[in-house]
């Protein structure tokens, strides 16, 4: 017998029998989705058959159940997307169900070596101990190569650890891709070099299918200090297949875009936890980015906290990444924030610092607050 | 100014103030992200920055608006996973939000060659003239090459136009995907010249990121008819680049998995017909697989007839694709899925002809019964 991996889903019923028949249904949709009584005996029907371990009412009072499906990792086949798949494939398509928590196993440690960096290594290559990071994004979409390299060059005078491009940044007739990576990573240079500071520039990699990793090595390459990559877009290998390419050895931060229907429904989709926690890990982000609570999202407080935990949390020996939440963020929330996430974070922080005229102050006067 | 293509949503809002201010709040959100008051003057407002066109009472009675926003072409940079960030990055993330429709411009239209063969091409392919296609599944995970042939072979012979890789058929141990793409090859191929058919292999294409384009053309190479992705999990970019790469030729299957939570939730994600439908017609998807009304999954008849009218409706020029409807047919149900969708579209229906003893006998009679 392979060895199985477990999949908590929570399940809406309205007693626990209709919760057990759905979860059996979850075990079969997810693996052989033929009817129960066709599976073939043996091997299919012992092995890769999903197995119903556990089922209980919901801990959290929801109307419906916890239910652990097993899977054999022979399920996998060593295919990350098969993995997801299994997870989540066609039973994402069916209300009331939600991916709750993943328990691992070692063969699916195996295909996600996890992030290379994680927040120890973010934390390293910006010269700081063990407090929170700082990053800011440039924008918007239509200022030139130049305009946005000198907001980048100011948020890094000013101490922010990170220099983003906005996640909408492309490769638009206004900023090039090649273009603003060359001027932004200068811009962030000098500012280095003025303030003694290391800052990186994070290039927003996103592309054709077959161009997307040429352009991460480009940004390697031109000095860049970490890629930024929307998973849900852009697909959820791309993360795993970086993460472990030996040619490629930058830190990678996940963005959220595209991503918000598996988390807002209350009974579809992942938990936030899950979503932006663990299968950020499992991909091989070393931030994850999220939409804060307090802020123009809907997130809740306990929300973040869980996904921030997710970051942290024992995961057979995965390294701990750093939640980035952002959005909302500004001076007068630094206590609240840090009451909420303590050190082990990275405060995503753009919008309220291009309010001031004087982006290099604003950005000490966050620095500051926040470091102290 | 640049073109602008326009997208309509769904805002959840109990008046039409707060609607306004909402559908404002996702032109920013969408393009410049910036607070209003840094929005630059001149060609960021004017031009980068979404457009409030129209906002009326949603006319299907739900308790919101719908919105008209448009987005200039020059949002887009011609990067297509930039075109689905504007339509709904980070949207996506906020509560009782959704995409209703995409109006196209000649920009977006040049980005979006669309299908390359349509229905028209699945059905040139197949051999047949204005009839309703036929797709059968082999499964489960778990046999092996030899076994999943065989059944490949029956559903060919049995008259099936297209034979497909359950979605969960990667490269497992028991199957490798190399080793079963030639031996179903082989069988469909055998069937085809013993019944005169010509029946294609359709196998499913997964992989680590670098490797799924080298696994399409292998699937060409090998004699495939067709390959199946699922955009939602290999990237919507995927799709799109094969559909217009000048190296391969085959029409293109798009299977849903992973995406369920965009469209389950009444107010969150897209509508069925702009997912399911136009997303994929974008993409270049010559045939749209989803959930059918009655069987598993909870879509309803409206929603799957919206789909199947979005594969066909008018969208500047792109090929009519086909709606695959999935789950639940047998061949009790041939009259009220004739009803619902006439003759464009193509039937998927794999677990009901596994239940028989007789795959090829069963084949044969639901292909009679919908010729009939």
């Amino acid at each position: 017998m392979a060895p199985r991996f477990t999949v908590s889903y929570y399940v809406r019923a309205a007693d626990e029998a209709e919760a057990r028949a759905r979860a059996l249904d979850i075990a079969l949709e997810q693996t052989v989705e033929i009817p129960r009584d066709v599976v073939p005996k043996g091997y299919v029907e012992d092995e890769i058959l999903g197995k119903l371990e556990q089922l209980e009412r919901d801990p959290n009072g929801r109307p419906g159940y916890l239910a652990a499906i097993s899977y054999s990792e022979d399920d996998v086949g060593g295919d990350f997307l098969q993995l997801l798949n299994i997870v989540f494939g066609n039973s994402s398509i069916k209300p009331g169900l939600k991916v709750e928590d993943i328990g691992l196993s070692p063969g699916i440690l195996a295909l996600c070596p996890g992030p290379r960096h994680g927040i120890a290594g973010l934390r390293q290559r910006a010269g700081i101990g063990a407090q929170p990071l700082l990053m800011s994004a440039i924008k918007p979409v239509g200022l030139s190569s130049s305009e946005l390299a000198r907001r980048a060059h100011d948020f890094a005078l000013g101490g922010m650890h990170y220099v983003k491009d906005d996640h909408g940044l492309v490769d638009q007739r206004t900023s090039p891709f090649a273009e603003r990576l060359a001027a932004c990573v200068d811009a962030v240079g000098e500012a280095n070099a003025r303030s003694g500071g290391r800052a990186s520039f994070v290039p927003n990699i996103t592309a054709p299918a077959k161009d997307l990793f040429e352009r991460a090595m480009m940004a390697e390459a031109a000095g860049a200090g970490a890629v930024m990559i929307s998973p849900a877009l852009a697909g959820y290998d791309v993360i795993h297949t970086l993460a472990s390419d030996p040619d490629f050895t930058l830190p990678i931060v996940s963005h959220p875009a595209f991503s918000g229907a598996n988390v807002v429904s209350p009974d579809t989709g992942f938990s936030h936890r899950c979503f932006y926690g663990a299968l950020q890990r499992l991909m091989g982000a070393d931030a994850a980015i999220y939409p804060n609570f307090g802020g123009r999202f809907g997130f809740t407080r306990e929300e973040c906290q869980s996904i921030a935990a997710a970051c942290a949390d024992d995961m057979g020996g995965l390294k701990a990444i750093v939640p980035a939440p952002g959005g909302g963020m500004n001076l007068g929330r630094v206590p609240e924030m840090r009451e909420a996430y303590g050190n082990n974070v990275m405060y995503l922080i753009g919008g309220a610092l291009l309010q001031d005229t004087d982006i290099v102050s604003a950005s000490r006067r966050i620095v500051e607050a926040v470091a102290g």
